[in-house]
């Protein structure tokens, strides 16, 4: 697909089949993760795949939003240090999701938000946090999942110049 | 170019030509930036786009490490609220980043370490913060602002299955 495209047609939703994500679509998206850049190319992030039914379903519990994990065949943390930039986390996470989307995989963030779960669950060492956990997998047919993310405000909202 | 070809071959890079950036690729750029999916659809990214030498000049005293930026034709800042996720500016910024390679443009975040110069030289209102400066224009000739960056750790070194 080509880059432009799949920028700008990238949304974020989360209805997927259970048809498995294969290992080569899988290490595409992980290298687009990879190869993020990061400030001082201090390379923050890693990323824990989670794709073991039990695992899905107690990471489902760590978030206020996140009952539905276990619908996604996978999932990636993205795990920072606990004083590690949630900038580098949001550019690393998104090299996965718009390579995610070039495969024609669906993904969506969801935030974790009681930390020590989030921790316990994937047996991550203190001095770390889950900056985002990504859910992918092949798109599923439902539409309500589509429309509201496809909404943005006028460009001319989003752009100034020079001066604010 | 190809998505995931644009995406892992991405680096951030600050060596430009005086060259301008034109209407219709700054204008691509930031429609990725602007199509980058946010916490709940919130939008909170919006883009100052810098081109006036002056402005560029008195940015560039805004950072500890920003001195170079008026030799960039074009800088977008991106402004989140005070409380915003700089998660979101981090998927914001890499769309723009990535957008910008697959136009043949080079690209660098900068951070502006001295918000409240930021905020003065762009003329922002009090409420919102300078997440990240993105610095774009043509790649000049310099082969040193290539090498460091382009050095990743191995795959496996960022890569666990289900447990950390």
């Amino acid at each position: 697909m080509d880059a432009y495209r799949a920028i700008v047609t990238k949304r974020d939703t989360r209805s997927f089949t259970d048809q498995a994500v294969a290992d080569d679509e899988l290490r595409r998206v992980l290298q687009a993760g990879r190869m993020a850049g990061s400030a001082k190319n201090l390379q923050p992030c890693r990323f824990v795949v989670i794709d073991e039914p039990e695992t899905k379903q107690k990471l489902a519990e760590c978030g206020d939003f996140s009952a539905w994990i276990p619908t996604a065949p996978v999932c990636i943390a993205v795990v920072i240090p606990e004083d590690g930039r949630d900038f580098d986390a949001g550019r690393a996470a998104q090299n996965l999701m718009v390579a995610a989307h070039a495969e024609g995989l669906a993904s969506c963030p969801v935030t974790m938000h009681h930390k020590e779960c989030a921790l316990d669950v994937l047996g991550i060492p203190e001095g770390h946090r889950v900056a985002i956990v990504v859910a992918l997998g092949h798109p599923g047919e439902d539409p309500s999942s589509r429309g509201p993310a496809a909404a943005r405000l006028p460009f001319d909202d989003y752009v100034r110049r020079n001066r604010w």
